[in-house]
């Protein structure tokens, strides 16, 4: 089971008209800032939510079901709302509240249950063995993966082309998605050549990093200011695959390396993103990926449902 | 004395390497947010900035000087500091703390005098007397207006034409610039026809709407919550003359239509504005200006010079 470059390129089609072709920022010469934390529902999830449920056909009497850290859920929640179906979502303790009241705001049914987000998905995975809801995963599924994919697209059609893409991982399903979608593995080959991809994660959710290491996707421990959006304590099947043959290099980076880059979009971009939307940027900013002169790289920011107010003089 | 179409191409051309080609959002079918509030300096005040210092030849000494409420004197400050020459900034009582400590930590000699801009201005003019510095106006000099004119010039290159463009009058620079830039008063003619402009202001800082009654400018008093910005006591002689040329439409909005905006850029758009920032915006959402269906609308986001933490929910 894989996704292949002409998914994604469907995925665009079905989803065209519900979601936003979000901007690119050119910072510095050759640096690009693809602004998807501008997207709808404050992150790039509502692209695969939509293209999953748009992909379904008839959609059961109990509408769909998620369970999410929190990004993912308000993105089902945004496109159920949307398409007009109900929408279950069972998230973590580890949840801001932020996220929550996002999602009660969109009127889902939401449930708080488990310490991090494997134990809200087992809760969520039991009911929708009870009620036939439509599930929706929030990375280790085809038509989750190829609508995030759309991002890749949209960036190389909007830059010309990169030479790096550097992009976080949670479950990693973001990553593949714009492993596929920017041609990495396949798709035209253009004039521009195909980019690399640098997948950063933070230092206490290295999903990705073992993965590589192990061979295989196997649990780690999560912890640490990314959690409730980083927080999957195991890389996606699907991810493992398209990450590993796209030859992702996978970097770390601290928590105080993703505050001083949330911060640094702030101060010097005038951008709002939450801690995971600034991991990648993190990457760049603490030297943890330096890249060549010339080169030229896009970072995908890709979350912003945070409470602005950490972000005022001396805070956060 | 006037701006002309070449005027601010030759612009373009001088502060390219400078300031930032800031991105645009199409939130909705036909409805355009040009982001410049992620401009160096927070807004678009740094392309005037730049283009008058760089046209002026060699600079004097004492380097440059100008009165500001804030975000014309972090434009100035940042442009100075990027060309290596001393800025003198002279900001009133009304000015944010955090505008003032933006001047501080761009090394700009600093001076607070006077309640408003007009006050603050004559102390900047009789200093400027003395120390012989080159005199950057906020709004009313053929430089500064081709200068914020570029962001007009690149609004119809990203967008391949609008029908209207949308945007907030203080001393009228910046919606001066962008009619010339627009090609409104001449330029290229492309397919795409001239746009027309929709000029917004505080009911409570009226300076083009009372010029436009009045046949000249005129004095206003300056109040209302976005004074630190749009707190031109009059509107400029170069401004007047170009928008009533241009046929500007000019429109008023409430305060609170302002602060509905800025939340809702914030909310639903995850844009971080200052008041004058969200001013044009609160003019189509308030209904105060109605466009037509299927009439492309773009809407100027211009400063973002702000406390996020005033955006943290339920305040502000
Ligand atoms: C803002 C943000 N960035 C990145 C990710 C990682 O995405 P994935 O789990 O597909 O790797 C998430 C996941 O929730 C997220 O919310
Ligand atoms: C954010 C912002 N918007 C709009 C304006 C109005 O510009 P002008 O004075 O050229 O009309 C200003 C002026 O300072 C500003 O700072």
């Amino acid at each position: 089971m894989t996704v292949s470059y002409e998914d994604v390129v469907s995925a665009a089609e079905r989803i065209g008209g519900h979601v936003l072709r979000t901007p690119v920022l050119e910072s510095a010469p050759g640096r690009f800032l693809k602004l998807e934390q501008l997207q709808h529902s404050g992150s790039f999830k509502v692209r695969g939510a939509f293209n999953r449920i748009l992909s379904a056909g008839e959609l059961p009497e109990a509408g769909v079901i998620a369970a999410s850290g929190g990004n993912h859920g308000l993105a089902v929640a945004y496109a159920a709302r949307a398409l007009g179906v109900r929408a279950e979502i069972f998230v973590p303790e580890v949840t801001s509240p932020v996220k929550l009241a996002g999602l009660r705001a969109l009127g889902a049914q939401v449930t708080q249950t488990g310490t991090i987000y494997s134990e809200a998905a087992e809760a969520a995975a039991k009911r929708a063995a009870e009620t036939g809801a439509l599930k929706v995963h929030a990375y280790d599924q085809p038509e989750v993966v190829a609508g995030q994919g759309t991002t890749g697209l949209e960036l190389m059609a909007q830059t010309g082309g990169v030479d790096t893409i550097v992009v976080a991982v949670g479950g990693g399903g973001f990553a593949a998605g714009v492993a596929v979608g920017s041609g990495i593995l396949g798709g035209p080959s253009g004039t521009a050549g195909r980019p690399k991809l640098v997948a950063v994660e933070p230092e206490r959710i290295p999903t990705l990093h073992e993965a590589l290491k192990a061979g295989e996707p196997v649990p780690v421990e999560v912890g640490g200011i990314a959690a409730d959006a980083l927080g999957a304590t195991q890389l996606g099947d699907l991810a493992y695959g398209i990450l590993s043959r796209a030859g992702a290099q996978s970097v770390l980076v601290t928590d105080d390396a993703i505050v001083a880059a949330r911060r640094t979009l702030w101060e010097e971009h005038h951008l709002v993103a939450e801690y995971a939307g600034a991991t990648a940027y993190a990457a760049l900013l603490a030297g943890v990926y330096v890249p060549e002169p010339g080169e030229r790289v896009a970072v995908l920011v890709c979350g912003a449902n945070t409470d602005p107010a950490t972000l005022a003089h001396g805070r956060g």
